[in-house]
């Protein structure tokens, strides 16, 4: 059960209306898990065009994926005929990314008119073991697609 | 001129040896531009499979690529048989990223024996201008590869 | 019932006598409320004193008590003879601080034998609510104390 | 020469007269050193009673002040009748603060209707030397007075 009354009831259908036509996600094999109000969840498997130098996931393939999570945990709380903007994140990286797949869980900490602040954990799961990769602060804004003159 | 004094002669190698271990710039389309002690540039240009629903360059592609950057910043002045780990970054987008190529700046701004923290910048380039589009402050480790038996 | 195992039996007594020599603490009036394995709070009182120019209290004072409380959350976990520095910290200001008094909850998200991150909170108290006001995010460092001659 | 056209020509009365009526400034004793569009320079003194458990500056009381100067700088370029909110910032600790006195340097590095964006900079000054201790990335709001019925 949500803690949340949807502005929009239509949240799961434009999360995943947006989503798709996040180009890059495709790129990475990256697809959806859940769509709460305030929560979203996004897997994708281990694929070595997306390590770095030692065979692991890139951090900033890690942080694309964090960022996405946390973007639309952020998106379903907003109104309709809104956008939403990445202001900034941090990523701490807490052990290596070598797993079989990984899932990223963006979850809302604060809504706000204007400004949202969102958490994210990317998992890693390896026989069976579910483990902590990385972490994620976002800071994001709500933008009125009237404004903007774009879809959201 | 540069400031430093390098403590690995092979700096120039060792970075282009570790890039092009790096599978995921391949991925994004990136190149070296120029390896200095304590700075690295790198480009990549426009592609749809970056983009997020707007159509600009997904923030965690740019995140990536400034990652990379900073890393070998820090990298190039770090002894031989190390390697360089990326314990957190935090990235600032100023403006959406839509231009024909962008450009990655990482400078180390204090170098460390443990820790070195890094700044970049990422521009885009269109029409002959060059934009500012985001920034990364970037925390790095030296880890002796002796400890750790893997390669640089 | 705690997670961790004590390297140090002691960290009760090295958290308190540490930060009996924090002495910016009495200058704000933060007193501890516990000290557990990997989990340490603090409160203080509002005071004018510390107030930024719409008489809330300035986020860099609530920073200054997060950073306490992660840095000693981080100690509790630390063997003997060594001591806590901080790397880096990034604090989000959700509302303004305007309560009697405050609580910041510092806890270990992930301890490691070199690097230690943490998570803050503060909350504000006003007429028997509690009220999230600050989240931290904070990356800490053991340092052996034989290395540096000095005091934890 | 400023890069920028003053959107309130009072930039400066109001910079400082916001700066007096925040009480912890008086607590730190900090003073004003320069109010230029886009750029605030503070000091202040060592005083044990700003220090952690090694006798150093607590990074809480340095991130505190880069805050004010950020934010200073920041209101330097808003429109009259409009007020600053920081929405959250990060600090890299880069060197122990001890010093004589402490030079904050605010700077914005990307000004924007809603969002600006700031750095920071704290210096030691010991022996008529001067090091970089600390860094500060800075993320603020301009919020227009009217709507909220307060003072800058």
């Amino acid at each position: 059960m949500s803690l949340y009354i949807p502005k929009d009831v239509s949240y799961r259908e434009k999360v995943s209306e947006s989503f798709s036509r996040q180009e890059v996600m495709k790129t990475i094999g990256v697809s959806i898990v859940s769509i709460e109000l305030g929560q979203v969840e996004l897997v994708f498997k281990h694929d070595t065009k997306l390590t770095q130098q030692h065979g692991f996931i890139h951090a900033g393939i890690i942080t694309t994926v964090l960022d996405s999570a946390c973007g639309y945990a952020a998106f379903s709380l907003m109104p309709e005929d809104s956008s939403v903007l990445t202001i900034e994140f941090k990523t701490n990286l807490l052990s290596p990314a070598m797993g079989e797949k990984y899932l990223a869980v963006g979850r809302v900490k604060k809504p706000g008119k204007t400004i949202t602040v969102c958490d994210g954990e990317l998992f890693a799961f390896l026989d069976d073991q579910k483990k902590l990769i990385a972490t994620m602060t976002c800071t994001l804004m709500t933008l009125s697609n009237k404004e903007r003159g774009i879809k959201g």
